[in-house]
């Protein structure tokens, strides 16, 4: 759309034309035979997205934070054991969240901007016995990514379901739930898997579902209750309609275009996509003297990009500035450094063109903010990462 | 759109089509200007179409039943006595809701298509303290309305919180929040509102917040805590932006356009409108020789018809021919009847035309279902009903 102000923060994102039309379109019965189709065909796209053979999806109206809440609320009893790999605030989260439902949860936490080792993941599941470990793949307040197969495997090896939150990687970072592993995928639909806010999703591995099966206490949460929602999903993946609340229509509708577009992108060209782009913006910002978040290249995520302010610039004029200058940025999330560094989204429907916007208008705001580089520096470095 | 069938359903509903171009308009920031805007006047315009002076706005991702979900984990603390007032299936999931939250709840219900007096009430009230009673406006599996006025000031007298499930009302049902003294109104957006499924809206009294706070326990659900949503709604309403969870952009921004038509049109108007389409489906049903669930007509809701299939009309195959003849008709939910009645939504955007279309697409499916009626009397009857 015309002189409207990019989106490039790690989500909402920009969307394609295609999804915002279907969720723009006028509403149908959730028992239509076309919804039906639509809804099951949705359900089938998300276990291939997450390249899972097996697994079972639900897509429930919420944000991430629900998904989370679905996860931990079904798989913990009170007094069940948990290991939550802290890579920066969602690791916060999840502690909470699990402590919430009765956990006794051990962390590890990294210094911001690190990451536990897989050593140190192994000392701590030889010191105890987890019923899960939850991982968080980027952590959204820090651009960290984690080894995800390095950590299924082990929870696997020690007897813990893996629970990954791939809210900032499902559909844009490397994941393959079932050659890797892992037991539960959650997400949300507003980042790489490119639908606008409102849904929570996630794929639970069969072992998962029997662990949940075999709770001996009710889920401490009416409306995620896997019991309600397990029929459901079945339904409709069987084509049959089902109540149990009013499925949000509209943005499964728009669900479904999205992830029929990423299947027919592929899986690896997308994963390779975001690689690129990811580079691109991060050499673009390398140029102009930002330092990153993460504290080592390999631990940067390829969805988003998390850089420290140079010493003297406002963090709150910067974003504004780049604003004017066409590109929406994202402040800091994690209270350790919240006034320290902004975020960059690059995933979903992004391409390089935004990229070098984005670089663009990155240099117009420092410039404005006293800082001295090289106009075009920045963006030149970009495009030659990417050629 | 041309050509497309009709939705008669008692939600989702047919939606207007400047709020179905918001929702599918590109996707801004949570934290840009214009969207803080758009989500504080949403929750401003939220307590104006409540009717509520000094209520407190909440509106989150998620289904109606979400919001069920956050208003019984919200104020049950285990121990608490509720007494529910039971007019359909919605009735019966509240008390489920509630009894995993820990509450002690009593169930007032009555025979289907009927509802508990005011002195059967008033005697329940009478026997213990409750905290809350819950009363749902209109139960969209039966169609009865309640009398919300009536149980709000028992409530009051007897100390306890009136909590009124407006999923099917809020928007097409008279309700007075501040003047009627009841506490907590929860709906959802599909259904008078006018906005397509995925958002859970609430509008809580201060008294009700008091509560809230008085609690001794900490709230046995993550996500719904309203721990985290109330300084989030404050903040927007105070345009300001704040984080807890990724907000639903799109959709609030389409409930931001609707609640405005809702305004510009007049809450007396629309209440009127929707009596006088109401009264018109009635007169068509009842001049084909269709009986209402509802057991008098004055317990009959406006938003909705719950009529029962004549004897030999099978339900699957007349709700197929009705769709045929353009109009998508919901068949039953509730347990004890499921098969033996059908719905029709007419509330939010529905227009007299699409009352008549509704009617004749009934008259057209009886016809081939060998049920005898004169072409053309239901519609008619509607007409006269109307003019």
């Amino acid at each position: 759309m015309k002189n409207r102000t990019l989106l490039m923060i790690p989500g909402p994102i920009e969307f394609e034309p295609a999804v915002l039309s279907a969720l723009g379109a006028p509403t149908t019965s959730h028992t239509a035979a076309n919804f039906i189709e639509a809804f099951g065909q949705a359900l089938e796209r998300l276990r291939q997205v997450l390249l899972s053979e097996d697994g079972q999806p639900f897509v429930l109206a919420g944000s991430g934070t629900l998904a989370m809440d679905a996860v931990g609320a079904n798989l913990i009893e009170p007094g069940d054991r948990a290991l939550v790999i802290n890579t920066g605030y969602f690791g916060d989260r999840y502690t909470a969240l699990l402590t919430r439902y009765g956990a006794q949860v051990t962390q590890l936490a990294a210094p911001v901007g690190g990451r536990p080792s897989l050593d140190e993941i192994e000392d701590a599941l030889k010191r105890a016995a987890y019923k899960l470990v939850t991982l968080t793949h980027v952590d959204t307040s820090t651009g960290v990514i984690t080894d995800v197969r390095g950590v299924a495997d082990l929870a696997k090896r020690y007897g813990a379901l893996s629970v990954v939150d791939g809210v900032c990687s499902v559909a844009g970072e490397e994941l393959r739930m079932s050659a890797w592993g892992v037991d539960v995928v959650l997400t949300a639909s507003q980042k790489a898997v490119g639908v606008p806010p409102g849904l929570a999703l996630f794929v639970v591995s069969p072992r998962t579902l029997q662990v949940f099966k075999n709770r001996k206490t009710p889920v401490g949460n009416y409306y995620t209750d896997w019991t309600h929602w397990l029929p459901i999903m079945q339904a409709y993946e069987a084509r049959k309609s089902s109540y149990f609340a009013t499925p949000a229509v509209n943005l499964i509708w728009a669900l479904n275009v999205s992830l029929g577009q990423i299947l027919e992108e592929g899986l690896q060209t997308r994963f390779e996509r975001h690689r690129a782009l990811s580079a691109a913006c991060k050499a673009g910002a390398a140029a102009l003297g930002l330092s990153q978040v993460p504290q080592k290249p390999e631990w940067a995520a390829n969805t988003m990009t998390a850089l420290r302010y140079p010493a003297g610039v406002d963090g709150g004029e910067f974003l504004m500035r780049a604003a004017k200058a066409g590109v929406y940025l994202a402040g800091g999330l994690h209270p350790a450094i919240k006034n320290e560094y902004f975020r960059i989204g690059h995933m979903g429907a992004t391409k390089i063109g935004d990229v070098l916007a984005t670089i663009g208008a990155v240099e117009v705001a420092l410039v404005q903010s006293d800082y001295r580089i090289e106009l075009g520096s920045g963006v030149s470095a970009a495009q030659k990462a990417f050629l």
